[in-house]
């Protein structure tokens, strides 16, 4: 049996040996990624995200038990690399992972920032696609907490969870970097300490303010206290991650979140597509076309149209001396 | 007379209306930039890099001075938002500056963070080939002092003058980043102050180890003692500039570096050409494409490489909406 049909049969060890080849750039892994990619959209991806030390890994390491109670099988992606999940373990999540270790039901991967040139979006993409295929029901991804990061998780989440603390004030920030407008739902972690109430209170008075303008999403985000370190709030995340789930399923939203999915990736695929086929030309003929560049004999637009046109036939007049095999 | 002449002829209004017509990606500006391309290729570039607050704006502003007492016509390129030129000026320095403000051999444009899709690396070359069009003798480019620009800005330059301080101990920064090591010229400024001995020495031993290393290079990079503000160690810097360029003249040097920047010029190119051309798409196709992914009847690849032969086609069969023109 193949790789893709092992995958397909949810096979823990050929799904963590795809990931590993995906990272290592191994020929064929985009090939079997490939293969599987008609057998994924049936997962529902949750990010979660949120400053570092926030309680991100912790809540999402009670959920994992709240989604199994469900009978839900449950993917997680770390890409924070201070998470429990990649090792630099906070020693009561680690105990608390350890607790699925044994479940087969539970696929826990975290991506080293190591390797991955395309970047960790389109890594963590992947690896959620290769989870999705196994047939996880909910996949969780954990967001290192950076601006660019959180938004990009955002685009390939189809519910996002933020998890705030109270007094941090990084209200304003987030909002200024557009995390506050991306998350579908908040999590006040911490909440047993001062200024809780009141981060409550202005998340609240913001999410009114939007709601009046975007008039056409009818979903309100809840904001949810929690000490996840008690388990406390966690059931009632959980029950609104389900209920986002649910409103996606019935407006269009869902439809409309996967399109723009569906076109991040399609140009991600592209700009590869070039990027490869540009490395596996002729080199010898590219260093001249370089060189007449260099000596201003033409323009770097009419080349590249050029080389465009070349990449577009390469495949069938045999131009390229690399990779026409995997395009065939 | 066209833009592409008068530019061509030194003229100062038209090429800052094409600098910025390109920053604002009015239609056109490209084109006008290709005509140029081939008219470019004559100036020097030196790259000022070096941490905020270290001098460079200082340096670069004495240095103006010299190369106009030995008749050369000079470009100045800001790249740094807190730099003078950009507005957010030193006293001292704008003083320095306004003594240029009447001369037309000097042509000073600061960049702006705004705009600028394709980034600042980019904007900084289109710059740079506008300048050198005008038959501009030197161009300096004033890189904003963090990790990566500091390297990109060495890409794109024929000397590469890197300004440090005594004390502030960021040479291990500096050469875990690679940008020791992209360094031409060492200019320690402010050496009036304690510790400078010691980095020179430092430095010195730094680039003897290194020397041995790269035996193909005969250019051991001066490391001059400055004072800025007091204009001494500028004649010092000015004539290491120019040894430099006579030294890349007679080696390979030169020819080399071009050929780089050839290189990364043409990646640029096809990424861009990409770029416009899936923007000028049929829109209306490109959703059936990506509605096609989203209902996982197809996979990105697949899509990518189609996307790519209908491209190199395009202007021909008139596919695309828009932009065909230009390509014509």
């Amino acid at each position: 049996m193949d790789l893709t049909s092992k995958v397909l049969k949810g096979d823990v060890l050929s799904a963590a040996r795809l990931i590993r080849c995906l990272e290592d750039e191994i020929e064929g892994a985009t090939e079997e990624l490939e293969k599987l990619y008609t057998h994924t959209g049936q997962a529902h991806v949750i990010g979660i995200t949120g400053a570092p030390g926030v309680g991100k890994s912790t809540i999402l390491a009670c959920l994992i038990g709240n989604f199994r109670k469900m009978g839900k099988t449950v993917g997680v992606v770390a890409v924070d690399p201070s998470s429990p999940f990649s090792g630099g373990a906070i020693l009561g999540d680690r105990v608390r992972m350890q607790a699925y270790s044994g479940d087969s039901n539970v696929f826990i991967r975290s991506l080293a920032s190591r390797g991955w040139k395309g970047g960790l979006s389109r890594a963590t993409m992947s690896t959620v696609h290769v989870m999705d295929a196994m047939g996880k029901d909910l996949i969780m991804v954990e967001a290192v907490g950076s601006g660019q990061a959180d938004i990009d998780i955002a685009r390939i989440s189809d519910t996002v969870v933020l998890v705030l603390n109270p007094g941090a004030g990084d209200e304003v920030q987030m909002m200024k970097a557009g995390i506050l407008e991306a998350a579908d739902i908040f999590a006040i972690n911490k909440s047993d300490m001062p200024g809780a109430d009141l981060l409550k209170l202005s998340l609240d008075a913001m999410l009114a303010l939007s709601a009046k303008e975007a008039q056409t999403s009818f979903w309100k985000p809840p904001v949810i206290m929690a000490e996840a370190i008690g388990k406390k709030g966690i059931d009632e995340i959980a029950e609104a991650i389900l209920k986002h789930k649910e409103h996606l399923g019935e407006s269009d939203e869902l439809a409309k979140r996967r399109q723009e999915r569906a076109r991040l990736e399609l140009a991600w695929a592209v700009e590869d597509f070039v990027k490869i086929h540009l490395e596996g030309m002729d080199q010898e003929y590219l260093a001249q076309l370089v060189d007449n560049l260099a000596q201003r004999k033409n323009n770097p637009r009419s080349v590249a149209r050029n080389i465009i046109a070349m990449i577009s036939s390469g495949g069938r007049d045999g131009f390229f001396a690399h990779r026409t095999a995997e395009d065939a």
